[in-house]
């Protein structure tokens, strides 16, 4: 479907959609951390701090339910869990890439007066 | 500056930084309906029902502190107001194009099951 199709109620529902996903302070920092390396809960916890341990339990798992994040048990005995960002987490790689691109040139933007 | 210079807590800041900006529910939409030719309060207030009226002159308020909105008074007496989106919000296409992208695509995803 090509985006001059659309209008312009669909474009907001749409992007409305995205930033429910993707909203907030810490959604994209932890899909950052996973992505980077930081499997573990202790280890991502550290990256993406302050955030509180109670939180990224809940972030984790509403973006495990938007087939986001993958998260693996690895051990049952010891209950080793480790958290992968899905295949389909991939799409979001263009979106992120803006955003970070965009919030390096406001903070210029706005420090210019 | 390349991307590929930034560390993982540069980009979970820029990242940060630019959710600061856009996020919640109404930004985006509210410029988005500017940039479609909403300029009154009132045509805005329409097209992104169901803000309320006092989060949409707190999010306009926002938006021009952000350098994104002009809200310029055209007849003093009338107190006739019009909001247009600056030539710096323009900088946040490429990132609005990808946010209704992805939300597009996210729908069909999520309803796979």
């Amino acid at each position: 479907m090509k985006d001059k199709e659309l209008t312009i109620d669909q474009k907001i529902k749409y992007v409305q959609d995205t930033l429910f996903v993707i909203s907030g302070k810490w959604k994209l920092p932890i899909l950052i951390a996973i992505n980077q390396g930081c499997y573990r809960f202790r280890d991502i916890h550290r990256s993406v701090l302050p955030i509180s341990t109670r939180v990224l339990s809940k972030e984790l798992k509403d973006l495990e339910q938007n087939k986001l994040v993958i998260r693996t048990v690895y051990d049952a005995l010891s209950k080793t869990v480790e958290y992968t960002v899905s295949p389909y987490c991939k799409s979001l790689k263009p979106l992120v890439d803006e955003m970070i691109k965009w919030g390096q040139n406001h903070r210029r933007k706005i420090s210019e007066k």
